[in-house]
């Protein structure tokens, strides 16, 4: 039986960890500059691949990251499961119903969205095909048809992503573009799957292109109606007679595996059988939360960015940057993608301020189009030029769309509890015994670190505290105040091991204190974070942990894990 | 760069999903009849391999699962990664400090129960190495530490598995088997990784055999200490300061990615240093609950099935089966095993009946065994005559443990809400308007379905009801009684969408009637069983998914997810 040797299994591991460590470092570091954390992803590849460390360091390039060879198929195997899953996973995000809820304004956004830049980037790949990199060899009708789709398709998980990170996800707006996205993406995907087949199979599958045009549209008719159905009846057998949740899990995987074995058999490639398996799965409301958050992670933050990563990998970014070319692709790109969808949306009666944030949102080609420049690559349809420029391309619209939301939009910046601590604002042990000692004593330690004129905010505090008391039971004190001139708000915490009587409803003394301290124009924000600070300590093992943290580290670890830690329901 | 064909992408992601359901399938049949999973997924490889589908259908077998070729590469590596995530989950299940709980006498178990297997096996294979199936090429000591080592290991997994399935896990018995195994399971592998470190490096790595020696112990220990102690420090940071739960997600991962490139380099397996990295990652008090949950279901139910099935893929099983062999192996293995646990538990200060409970869950080597014989098949130590009669061995002392445990303390057994329901006990809709008419409606639907006296019944329900109500408040009401004769307890479910007043202490009509009959002399059960029920309606959502649904089915799978998403704590 083939295996790989010792030395193959060493380099396996140690570029994988290398590999998932730079990745999902700098997508965090993304994430913490409001990007995507593909972006990050990508770059990591960009870093470890020929363009950077095969530049700096041919030699540990050439150990870490073969081109042939058993690693490098190693890695191919991966990055190619890394794929299939991903795909699974943003199907699954795909919401059908969405699209018949949002009816007819978001089929509209979702045609035009497509159909005006798929049209545009025809016709210009029809003109200047050298101007923008076709492979002399390959046939024009196909590149054509090519770079349309992966100019046009958008990025659904992009997408999804910054309407919540500017909580507009479930606001009528964020419906609309969301139902846009979707249909979007699944036209997108099945125009790339009809030229996928156009381009033949070189292993030399003799399935003729009108039959895997045909298999490929009956696939798809067959999984988005009757398999969900099925899927939709299994799951509750699943679910009661295996199990639980590995039985939901493992269906759920076999199934994706299986469409994804078929769609590669039929001459497209796998991805799209993983993708429409995932929306048909997701489409059901029997699917459990539980299963979609466990495959998600494992996916979002393992799979995922390895595959990313494994892109840079494999195109030496610099030798093949091709200025024009990179910023013709881009201004192309760009200008269809923002005129088609922001022309859809006025076309589906939105108001043109809402018009332009649903076309910025569309704009994001992000993963998808990355992922459609891959293939066409691979097959030997575009040069490496013009992949680099797409992908280029695909990170420059997916870094635009959300800034650009925000300043068409202007959202209230909307303050998590997170975000207010600092270890700044903490006092580990408070030494005040009573109610007064304490709002004084955390109030004039903030104010001094924050800077701030330390008795008017003691006043204000203390009046507001007077008037009520702001001990909310379960342990938890929430003194608070709206303060003129203060731009972010501060939330400083205090710990009283021992107690401190907050005149709580249910007796008990206060062991933490939040001191809130908002800006006096914004005046959500302390609702919010409130709300958030009772949610978390609904449980009482989470006051129980932060009494015995140990410093500002833990007490925000225990914060931020006990956020998402919350039952997400079924 | 290299990379599959399509035609290997379509036999990769077939076979995939081929082992992947038939290991699955299997292994929820093995648990089914109350056997460890790995039994069941283990007989998945048999029967998908050269034994009985190459037998049967040769051509099938070739093209799913062939032996040369980059599909049989992609196999391998998907195993390897497979094997080393499963080696890190059974790794951070290993609680060091439970080992020092038990103090003395569970190490006295645990260095008996791999000191005398570890010795007598030593003297027979020295004794006898042709009857054990040595290979004539094979050096004769390090046979004979390989089979020794092979057959006294413990399977850590199946044994915590066994004792959960009897609710000992947390009893005093229970703790003093695990620590035993936990401490037998990082003896056998250090010794292991010693072995292996002997066998030298095929691959032309030139560290000598003491420097690997050095190298593995020193390896072992820094983990162990100082590892341990820099993952429990850092693990706050990434938890405070990346979004959970990626950042700890594949902190755990890229490390334990890093142990396995480490032990591999270093000439022993690389499932020995993600089995160490797990260890260290799992001692941690900050490792949350849910990070590790994750990781455990993605591979338990994913990666480890289709590790154990590709085992039996690699060898036919029927050519190679040797009934003496397999005979000496088995009652060798049995025999050495059980003496050393039970000598160690009674020299350990335990009973006899404790004792000679200890030494049968300890006498199961399981999966462990396996991995190790499959490693000393792929260096050409053991043959696989042999290697078939230790993976039998090991399955065969797996089946016996837990039922052998049974016999010796006839634990009562423990009824679970989802074994009493049935569909014959279901009423979707009751007809019944008032307490009365729902306790009459349902306990004669049931009486009649199973066959007992129903008015006698009806009247001990009703008195208990008519004593004091058993409306216990957000929509549920338990009416119960014990019933003298009866074998099994009984749950019918009645579903009554206006609702019945059941005089609630919430003032709420009884949406859901959960009628417990259970047998008189077990006293127990109703409790525990209403326990469970108040326990899963005590979020609202559940309620509301119940009156949603449309069968049996519908609410067994509900009582079945949400049981598991109750949250289970940081």
């Amino acid at each position: 039986m083939d295996s790989l040797t010792p030395h193959a299994v060493t380099v396996m591991f140690l570029s994988l960890a290398v590999l998932l460590a730079v990745a999902r470092g700098l997508g965090e570091l993304a994430q913490r500059l409001h990007q995507p954390a593909v972006l990050g992803e990508l770059l990591a590849g960009v870093l470890l691949g020929p363009t950077v460390l095969g530049r700096l360091f041919p030699g540990v390039g050439a150990f870490l990251f073969p081109t042939h060879g058993p690693n490098a198929l190693a890695l191919n195997v991966i990055a190619t499961v890394a794929i299939v899953l991903f795909l699974m996973v943003a199907g699954i995000e795909v919401d059908l119903s969405t699209i018949w809820r949002q009816g007819k304004a978001g089929c509209k956004i979702g045609i035009a969205s497509i159909v005006i830049p798929f049209s545009l980037v025809l016709v210009a790949a029809w003109l200047l095909p050298h101007t923008l990199g076709r492979q002399p060899d390959a046939d024009p009708l196909i590149f054509m048809l090519f770079l349309a789709i992966a100019m046009s398709i958008s990025a659904l998980p992009i997408i999804a992503k910054t309407l919540m990170d500017m909580d507009l996800y479930r606001s009528d707006l964020g419906m609309m573009a969301i139902s846009a996205a979707v249909f979007n993406d699944l036209v997108g995907w099945l125009v790339f799957a009809v030229i996928l087949s156009l381009i033949g199979d070189p292993s030399g599958n003799d399935n003729n292109i009108a039959t895997t045009i045909v298999l490929t549209l009956a696939f798809a008719g067959v999984v988005l109606t009757v398999g969900r159905w099925v899927i939709h009846k299994v799951l509750p057998f699943v679910q009661a007679y295996t199990r639980w949740p590995g039985g939901e899990l493992s269906f759920a995987l076999i199934l994706a595996l299986l469409g994804a074995a078929f769609t590669e058999w039929i001459g497209i490639h796998a991805i799209l059988g993983a993708f429409l398996v995932g929306a048909a799965i997701g489409d059901s409301s029997h699917l459990r939360e539980r299963t979609r958050v466990t495959i998600d992670h494992f996916v979002s933050f393992i799979f995922a960015p390895v595959f990313f990563a494994s892109i840079g990998l494999q195109v030496d970014f610099l030798a093949h940057f091709d200025f024009p070319l990179v910023l013709t692709i881009l201004l192309l790109t760009f200008g269809c993608k923002l005129a088609g969808s922001t022309i859809g949306a006025r076309w589906g009666g939105m108001s043109p301020r809402e018009s332009w944030a649903v076309g910025f949102a569309m704009v994001s080609v992000g993963a998808m189009g990355i992922i459609v420049g891959l293939l066409a690559l691979r097959s030997g349809i575009i040069s490496e030029r013009l992949f680099v420029a797409l992908v280029i391309m695909a990170m420059v619209t997916s870094m635009i769309s959300g800034p650009a939301m925000r300043l068409i939009l202007r959202p209230p910046k909307r303050w998590r509890l997170h975000d207010a601590l600092s270890s700044k604002y903490f006092i580990r042990e408070l030494s005040a015994l009573t109610r007064r000692q304490a709002v004084h004593e955390l109030t004039a330690a903030t104010c001094q670190a924050a800077g701030l004129n330390a008795s008017a905010i003691e006043a204000a505090v203390w009046a507001r505290e007077e008037a009520l008391s702001t001990g909310i039971g379960r342990g938890v004190a929430l003194p608070h105040a709206r303060i003129e001139g203060l731009r972010e708000p501060i939330v400083a915490v205090g710990i009283s091991e021992s107690g401190i009587d907050f005149d709580a409803p249910d007796g008990k003394p206060a062991n933490i204190l939040f001191l809130i301290l908002t800006p006096a124009h914004n005046a959500s924000t302390q609702l919010v974070i409130s709300a958030e600070i009772a949610r978390l300590f609904r449980r009482q093992h989470v006051l129980d942990h932060a009494l015995r943290t140990e410093s500002f580290t833990d007490f925000l670890a225990l914060m931020s894990t006990a956020v998402a830690s919350e039952p997400s329901g079924l």
